[in-house]
């Protein structure tokens, strides 16, 4: 097996009713079959007009505690708090949610870095893997191949300092890699070998964007053993689900 | 950017006392300076001797108790508390460690599968940095090339399905790569960029690897930039302090 990976480059600045699709398809002729594209969230959040401007937010009493009491802005912690299903949480200056997708992790994915204005902030696509499959329906229309699509999000960890790319949705990869049951090259079972292979894909690409560059779609040639021609269940089947956290 | 990935081929099953940088010398003859060599800790645990036989092995009462509760072999749970600084979680069959190096994982990292006999169980390594420093100074001295090292394994993750590798030890590599400070491309200040490098690369790595193959070891080119000549503070640094942890 072997794995080649690129950035993307020239990509634009991306606006609320951009086609991503179609920037992606002008920045990479020779888009293939078999190719995974993992596309960072933030131009995806960006094209469907996930962003809010902080001048037209009230915060709430509870917003202003919180944000006082981890140092954050007021109006950035109101859009935290509508983005959050449940506080999992807040301490030492650490806000972790579990998200009205169920994903769980800082700040509601609300981010103010590299956000397009001033006093603006992105948030996750209201339907991560509806995005995914999106992009990749569209690209089949402008070039007329199907990449299978990652959309990626950088998050943290309980007990390990510093932040992986993970899968926030897919389409066309099988986000997981089921070996449970089947056997080692010594015929013995393998007890807990199943994979979070769309994680592993973000995380990979992540290692191929420079971070200071406008550089969000990493293409990754070499996984086509794992493109499925249909969409598939996507990034949802990597949430644990509530009644599954051990850590609540 | 681009970086290319390969696992590489004819590693034979390794031994206790067997040389496993001259293995891979053998096995890739274009080892370069600013390679990375992603190496799948269950070969550096079996050649420094870290396996152990269940015959030999007797259950205390607690190791017992927790087996009969969460249906595993008696003589693997006591080798699993004989790693254990502190249990976790133990629910639901799911049994989750704080190792003696401070790694949390399901049963402490002690694994059966591929461990090269039956009633066989391997171990993490004892430091897997200084596994990691000792791999790359064999190396250098076998060739005189200094790969970056990183030791990985499987972990599950508290909120997500499925499992990733990581990187438990490393030499050679920034394990993090801090980006908290600078500026994104728009001269805003990045609030929380502060890359797990290594453990990216552990997840990278193991997208080029096929599980039913004995494909320990995968060499990534192309991250030649985060590559350093000394070894660096290793794997320990991903580990989140005890202090630190908002889920105990």
């Amino acid at each position: 097996v072997s794995l080649e990976l690129r950035a993307l480059a020239g990509l634009p600045e991306v606006r609320p009713g951009d086609d991503v699709a179609a920037l992606v398809a002008a920045a990479e002729t020779d888009l293939r079959d078999g190719d995974v594209l993992a596309v960072a969230h933030k131009v995806v959040s960006k094209s469907e007009g996930r962003v809010r401007d902080l001048d037209a937010v009230e915060a709430t009493a509870r917003a202003r505690e919180l944000a006082v009491r981890h140092d954050k802005d007021a109006r950035a912690m109101q859009v935290v708090l509508d983005e959050t299903a449940e506080l999992v949480r807040a301490e030492r200056g650490v806000v972790i949610c579990r998200t009205r997708h169920g994903l769980v992790c800082a700040n509601a994915g609300v981010d103010a870095s590299n956000a397009g204005a001033p006093d603006r902030v992105v948030l996750l696509p209201l339907d991560p893997d509806a995005s995914a499959r999106g992009l990749r329906a569209r690209l089949r229309t402008l070039v007329g191949v199907s990449p299978a699509i990652v959309i990626t999000d950088s998050f943290g960890r309980a007990w390990r300092h510093g932040q992986c790319d993970i899968a926030i949705g897919c389409a066309g990869l099988a986000a997981l890699e089921d070996w449970r049951g089947r056997t080692d090259s010594e015929g013995r079972t393998l007890h807990s070998t199943w994979m979070a292979l769309a994680d592993e894909v973000a995380a990979a690409a992540d290692l191929a964007r420079a971070k200071d560059a406008r550089q969000p779609v990493v293409l990754l040639r070499g996984l086509g053993r794992h493109v499925t021609k249909a969409d598939g269940p996507g990034g949802v089947a990597l949430r644990r689900p509530l009644a599954e956290d051990l850590f609540r």
